[in-house]
């Protein structure tokens, strides 16, 4: 399958990194899986750019709330707990500093929602703009967690929730699906789990791997306002995509009406075995594709829709 | 004694954060300090900002081996050892994609050095600069870390090493002090331990906390080409300062040029408990003062010092 310029720079810088006994999944899932003396932890880290990820003029304590949630979707895309984070913020010289006082307000915001301890932090000026990273360490319950790369032939694509149209206010606001990647995880035991960042346009082809993947577009769950088109290119869903086994479906489906009612879950296609995206496939965002920098011009809102590159 | 500005916005900021029972120590030292399944662990996180830590010019081998050796320094400083690291990355879309092929030549030539394995990453756009955080997981050897804030009146302070000048090529070059670290913190068992960033004129207040110190100035241990105020001021010194009481000085001392013949351990004054420094006593770098605000335009080389605030 085609790999993004991102990927295969990802690829080039990741060469001759040496191996680690008690490393159990580097880069490239969602999150790093490492052993520690009590079992198997998780380790993330996750970032927001101004002008990239929000605009200078956004209510900051959405935008903490937004630093905080983005990698706790990825802690969610892999079954598993979140523990400590690390808060990273580089400012710039014309922003007041109460700006971070707010920012902190919804950092603190999500971390108790969702169980996070914040263990500490750096800050840094630099010239111009604000960026903010967060890493998080993560537990397992059981040691159980699901990789990104374990979807076959056959399997069925799921996702949480709607698509697109994120930039209409749910890319500060949203949940990540914490409560239902555990449930994922441990009672549906999914082959395969991602959450949708980048759009589905380019986040599925990372699920599929070496298979290949058809959708029926028809299917796909929209946000309110969102078209197909926006659902696979928009990105900042923060939903999850799931790769069940045929036999498993209606099972699952049954129990997810159960446990999450409030929440859809919506079979959008199938994995095969063909190593393909359909044809005309959109790709998704990719940082460092002369495409994608034009891309960046062509937002009225002065915001570019926000997609990561490498994960972890 | 009095605070910076930029601590004083960082007790702002953190004010309100709940406590965790599994946070053994939270901000406010070199690293923080976290309960886990098999016993201790540090988390630290660190970074980079380019115009403030280093030139688009410099060789980007360079500066990636700095931004892992930063908080490195911050794992020596609690008697640690460092496991993991996660590497974030802001790229401007100026930079050729080669820089980062480049900048994680260095990074992996640190890591193989301490041990360190890259568990992952993220890459991000942002519009103007180049911006580097790594976040690290350590261990401590037996549990036994050592704190800022144990100095008590009467401990003799040491320093690693040599002080100032490091603008003319040791910010970029430094070995982290683990190996000293650790043997400070194991075998001398020092009282307290931290690692020299913003110089001695910001840290040792820092570790004299509630305290007050005495240096003699004469004997600070200068770096070729720096005098005492560069020595106090400069910042990226990198070494280790250590409270110790007096009556294990000399014994430690005397162990020390045996197991680090090579490299100085100077004693530079005494804590006491005034409460205050010295008079005309310099103010390190503070992030977030109109004066340190100045002081950027103060350089011929480009480079503002390499000063950090919040540590942990």
């Amino acid at each position: 399958m085609k790999r993004s310029e991102e990927d295969l720079l990802l690829e080039k810088i990741l060469k001759g990194q040496p191996a680690s006994a008690d490393l159990v999944l580097g880069p490239g899932d969602d999150c790093a899986v490492v052993r520690t003396h009590g079992g198997i932890g998780l380790l993330k880290t996750d970032c927001i750019a101004e002008g990239v990820h929000f605009l200078r003029g956004q209510d900051p304590a959405r935008v903490g709330w937004k630093a905080l949630c983005r990698p706790l979707s990825d802690i969610a895309a892999m079954g598993g707990e979140p523990r400590h984070a690390l808060i990273t913020i580089f400012s710039p010289p014309d922003l007041a500093a109460g700006y971070w006082v707010d920012f902190y307000k919804g950092i603190r915001k999500a971390a108790r929602r969702f169980g996070v301890t914040i263990a500490g932090g750096e800050m840094s000026r630099q010239p111009q703009g604000i960026a903010v990273s967060v890493a998080l360490t993560g537990t397992v319950p059981g040691g159980r967690f699901v990789r990104r790369s374990g979807g076959r032939p056959g399997d069925l694509l799921f996702v949480t929730g709607r698509l697109g149209g994120s930039i209409s206010g749910h890319h500060l606001d949203f949940v990540p699906r914490l409560k239902e990647g555990r449930w994922l995880a441990g009672t549906a035991r999914v082959n395969a789990m991602m959450d949708l960042s980048d759009g589905l346009g380019s986040d599925l082809p990372r699920l599929a791997g070496a298979c290949g993947f058809e959708v029926d577009l028809a299917s796909l769950p929209l946000r309110k306002g969102a078209g197909i088109h926006g659902a696979l290119t928009d990105g900042e869903d923060y939903e999850l995509l799931v790769a069940v086994p045929p036999q498993r479906a209606a099972t699952l489906l049954k129990k997810w009406k159960t446990a999450f009612p409030a929440t859809p879950l919506t079979r959008i296609g199938t994995l095969n075995d063909t190593g393909a995206a359909p044809e005309h496939w959109p790709g998704g965002w990719d940082h460092f594709s002369v495409v994608s920098a034009r891309r960046l011009g062509q937002r009225s809102d002065g915001l570019t829709p926000n997609r990561r590159g490498q994960r972890t």
